[in-house]
């Protein structure tokens, strides 16, 4: 998929957070075809797999974003979740005990972590236009993805800034997929031509890459899929 | 300077922000001195100098915080700041001129990805207090050190993370020295036996981490020091 217009100097810059799966990658695609001058942005934050950093790269290349930064910062120092240390990642959970509680796949502040870095790069780009892709309502329960703390980030962004204290600007933080369900999400990327098979979802991969298909992340994708009749070009074990 | 309690069993844990510099290390003794268990946390953001870092470690064990992280964060990507890249650092600027303009020392989001940080930490410790020795008083004119930046960073924690949401506590940013003039910051932390010695201020050392004695805050720093008849026990230059 090609930018809509052709110079990015006639377009308005965005960082767009992606993290190599399945809704940020249609985030960016979204920021694309919306005219944006995308600046993606990926973290290496220790996580078990970094097959998502491999896939953050394909898809903004293959969305034509050609400034993809990777930022190094490790929590694993800190621990507390299944993510970035070596607690168990839960598996086969239903739709009711995920929206019920929060759980250890959970890494804490992680949002804020992520958007504030992504404040910090827009206002060096002096780029007031923000892209995350939490999802509200077929999500992991995670404090971090409410429009809540969205709105309350937004707030923050504007006192915290040299940009928003001069007034060259007000920040806004996108949440393009906030109340789509995880179908309208997939059928909306492949409405803009996002490739699918170059996303990665799973929190406990094989050390190929290959998902798992029991997890969160994997339940979800699948049953999005399924849902809009559609195949999950991903490939899983035979089993599962 | 011994803690007031003898077992961090008893004490409120709390994650508290140490630069290196004259103002964190002030705040490190007053949580300390409040009782607080203190885990001390430090960022490698591509500053151009290490000498902070050096600076940390010893202020905490002096302290006697042994808790100490150091998170690697390398902002120097993103360029933008005095402190991060190539950009040159304003010497010999007057109060009148530090209040009126935000300088090329300040780092885009810093303070927001640097509270962000902590709030993970300290979420991971079951923490509900964090202290940042940011002051709107004699101060740099950065905008993430005001009283209003603070006020909503920490209504942003209580919506951010599962130990807010929960409602396991409410997170509190301590910021003791916001109000205070340099020199009554450094009264208060001679009172409490804080070896400024230890202590690293300026934005442009020498190789051999020599304070430059003429950047905004070595300035500060010395000027406080002058108006409380107090000797600086860091070396400047002679010809300063």
């Amino acid at each position: 998929m090609s930018p809509p217009n052709s110079s990015a100097l006639n377009r308005r810059p965005a960082v767009v957070l992606v993290s190599g799966g399945l809704d940020s990658a249609t985030v960016l695609a979204i920021a694309v075809r919306e005219g944006y001058d995308c600046a993606a942005l990926s973290f290496d934050y220790g996580q078990r797999h970094h097959h998502e950093l491999a896939a953050a790269r394909k898809i903004s290349a293959s969305l034509g974003v050609t400034r993809h930064v990777v930022v190094s910062l490790d929590l694993r120092q800190f621990g507390g979740s299944a993510l970035t240390s070596d607690l168990h990642v839960p598996k086969d959970r239903n739709e009711q005990t995920m929206s019920a509680e929060i759980p250890v796949t959970y890494v804490p502040a992680r949002n804020t972590v992520f958007l504030s870095v992504a404040l910090g790069w827009a206002e060096v780009l002096n780029c007031f236009d923000i892209f995350i892709g939490v999802n509200a309502i077929d999500y992991s329960g995670y404090p971090d993805c409410r429009p809540e703390f969205i709105e309350q980030f937004e707030r923050l962004a504007n006192v915290a800034t040299r940009a928003g204290v001069e007034g060259h600007g007000t920040f806004h933080i996108h949440t393009p997929l906030a109340q789509l369900k995880k179908a309208e999400i997939i059928a909306k990327g492949l409405e803009l031509g996002v490739d699918y098979a170059l996303t990665h979802s799973c929190y406990d991969p094989n050390n190929a890459g290959q998902p798992c298909g029991r997890c969160d992340s994997c339940r979800l994708r699948r049953a999005g899929f399924a849902a809009l009749g559609q195949v999950d070009p991903l490939k899983y074990p035979e089993a599962t």
